[in-house]
């Protein structure tokens, strides 16, 4: 087997494992072994095993008093008790076959000098086993095609608002993982496919994870959250070399942060300037602040194509706020798209006579006189036939007294004509109201964002990606 | 009367007159003149007099054919009929002795040739006449504090929602005040005192309204949404001489910004460079994105003192979280506060036996042993005592099992310490959980922010408004 169909192979016992024990599984629902067993149980469709000797079942499932007493070999345990226990518990974990040990705890190397050195020992043992680790100190794993669940995360709200989407995730810190992961599925607006949480990251590391992402046929946009990278030369590479896009928040970039870093997980978190550059080079997308990082993979998950032939519609309830956008492409070099005479005359069709159409598209006058519906979409129809027009902003008003369907039917338009629509939406006075307009935008592929300038930055982002992609010849 | 206290004159007509016609009342629910007139009757306590020549009563309140009609003399006519009328309706006004006319109707300059013609004619009109023309194109005014509403917004939930406080604002651009307005009172956490929409400004300009708001003792806080400044000279002049922070949007900074701005409301938006020059130097704070604005003087709404003592002590739930906060407060040239040795042993008190705390204060662990409650405000209140914190960056999960009061406890140390806290908050996954959290915080005085990046470019901003101002000899 070479490198990466080795990778795959090992990656695969964590993902679509044959047979899962839950060491440290209870039904105390304060505890987090209630929260992984539950949540085990409540996607994965293999074999599970719960290992507590104060239980002969929990719910409705034989409960083990250790993994030499489940009667089966299986692929992966879930460890979930002390820290002190790992040892032993990976030697019995290797006389049933395992291959793979996701632990959840924490009280290793992000403790002090005995976590770090219960740690490599513990490294060392399951490596002469031939067991790959993952974490300590971290949330596990979640996908969202096969619904496995192997995470302590307490509550399962994942079941209904965990969609299934082509975003993938790669996290080192757990309870960012958890906070960042339920405020991402609360919030909606993109599907996912798998996420890691790898904390310690004492075996399994984010370099061979971008490298089984890459190689997911259900993974088209990954987003990372790191503190270090370890293999970081082999990280530029693939990211390199696939077209993929690749959103990065790395932490620890300052001296402040970096030592933060070190207490945090361990971890060394290198010079700030040479990942700046090494980002760059590999066509990586950088970010900063960890709601920029949820904003940017939901964004590149609604473009579906290169959006780099003309420039940008922009049509808006405001005069005011087109031209705050004006400004803001402007800032980041990207052009307000040259309409064509014959896009404003269309246009001018649904605008009062004293009117007369121009760009930024300001439509409040013309929804007075024609409706929100016709105006908003007969003007965003002329900007997508626009050969000049490559993406289009829509800037509306969630109105008590309208409705959203309009929105739905722009998402209609987006995929007629391949030209990707952002949306910046805001209030009329009722948050119910705008999370419904905001529902049925998403849901017809026209994100919502809360800046402008996030927006536009965005737009940016996928235009760079897409020329560095293209300069790196990984795209025509 | 000199000119300040001319302007202050001239003004009160405005906010505080005495006798108010509306014209262009109508009961038609579906019109503004309905809005208008309800959202006087709603909050002003002076007599109201709707003008329209089909009804002889609406909302119970007797209606007049025309301005003549009306029996007594009044200060304020509020315009909302169609353009061509207005300099017949300035001519029957002057007979009332009307001092000021808010003109809400659009059709004005920024129609082209013939609505510019109109309204200059009407200005220099209305000057013969000694009285003073606030808008055209405009949502008019509205004063948190007296609930004087003059402004044809579409609902009344102000009435519950417009919380009265020390923000003023000045607003050009119609649909955006209305829009800006209700997403922030929608918002919350932010008291207003007077809000001014002033449109195309053909006489009335934000440069007389910032010096009404810097001498109102009600407003303490400035924020400015502006195209173009017409006394620019004086608006700086005035900016510089007070203490009270002015954040301001300025659009039409590009090319293509500048010729929207040109169509929106005729306005000249002039160098962007000249511009960020004279801002800096006037100790003006620049924004670029209408959130941003938001964000910012309700930011700067809640500092009552100046942190500039010191350095910033985060809080969080994360480490994850804290490394990041800790990497964009270095990216602002801001430090991580150095805390005391003592203060570090104070908060040991409350962290599990294996850990040590470090900066930023990673609580998690502590939260596991020793609830969320106990161990935030411990660690809050050993911070506040800290002569090396001059900010608190709390982080925090609205985690439903556990509840939000330890939130109203920190607002009460910011009070008792004198020391600003600013939060953020993320999901457990559950929306109203987030904003009954979110609620407790900010009425306790703890702003909450979507962004970290915000939250530290906001501490920035105080920080060189003081220093700033400090400089200029504006404050001590």
């Amino acid at each position: 087997m070479n490198n990466a169909s080795q990778i795959m192979h090992d990656m695969d016992h964590f993902f679509k494992p044959n047979g899962v024990a839950v060491i440290g599984a209870t039904d105390n629902a304060k505890r987090g072994g209630f929260h992984l067993l539950r949540n085990v149980l409540g996607g994965y469709t293999g074999k599970v095993y719960p290992v507590n000797p104060k239980y002969a079942e929990i719910m409705g499932v034989p409960c083990y008093p250790d993994v030499a007493s489940i009667p089966d070999d299986f692929d992966l345990a879930i460890y979930f008790i002390p820290a002190a226990s790992l040892p032993e518990t990976i030697r019995e974990c290797a006389k049933k076959k395992v291959r793979a040990i996701i632990i959840e705890s924490a009280g290793f190397s992000e403790t002090g000098e005995e976590g770090r050195k219960l740690q490599q020992r513990s490294v060392e043992l399951a490596r002469s086993l031939g067991i790959r680790l993952w974490g300590p100190n971290c949330m596990g794993l979640l996908d969202a095609h096969s619904r496995n669940v192997f995470s302590f995360m307490y509550n399962d709200r994942w079941k209904t608002l965990l969609a299934p989407g082509n975003v993938s995730l790669i996290v080192q810190s757990g309870m960012l993982s958890a906070g960042f992961l339920m405020t991402m599925m609360e919030r909606g607006g993109m599907g996912m496919s798998k996420i890691a949480s790898i904390g310690n990251k004492c075996d399994v590391n984010e370099t061979e994870l971008l490298e089984y992402f890459i190689n997911d046929e259900k993974t088209e946009v990954i987003g990372c959250y790191l503190e270090s990278i370890v293999d970081g030369r082999r990280f530029m590479d693939l990211a390199r070399k696939t077209s993929k896009p690749i959103v990065v928040l790395k932490s620890g970039r300052s001296p402040q942060g970096a030592r933060a870093a070190m207490s945090h997980t361990a971890s060394l978190s290198g010079s700030s300037k040479i990942y700046d550059g090494a980002f760059r080079q590999a066509g990586i997308i950088q970010v900063f602040d960890l709601n920029e990082l949820m904003d940017f993979i939901r964004g590149f998950s609604h473009f579906e194509s290169c959006p780099d032939k003309g420039g940008t519609a922009v049509v808006t309830f405001s005069g005011g706020a087109g031209i705050v956008t004006a400004d803001l492409l402007s800032d980041r070099g990207l052009q307000l798209a040259d309409l064509a005479p014959e896009t404003l005359r269309e246009i001018k069709k649904v605008f009062p006579e004293w009117m007369e159409p121009a760009h930024p598209l300001d439509l409040w006058p013309a929804v007075e006189k024609n409706g929100l519906s016709t105006v908003y979409n007969h003007t965003v129809e002329a900007a997508m036939k626009d050969p000049a027009v490559d993406t289009i902003i829509v800037e509306s008003i969630a109105a008590i007294n309208r409705g959203p369907e309009f929105l739905a039917e722009i998402g209609r338009m987006k995929k007629r004509y391949g030209k990707p629509v952002l949306l910046w939406l805001i209030h009329n006075g009722q948050q119910d109201v705008f999370n419904h307009y905001r529902k049925i935008a998403e849901e017809a592929g026209v994100p919502e964002f809360t800046e402008i300038s996030r927006i536009v930055a965005i737009i940016a982002g996928v235009k760079r990606h897409y020329r560095k992609k293209r300069s790196l010849g990984v795209l025509p």
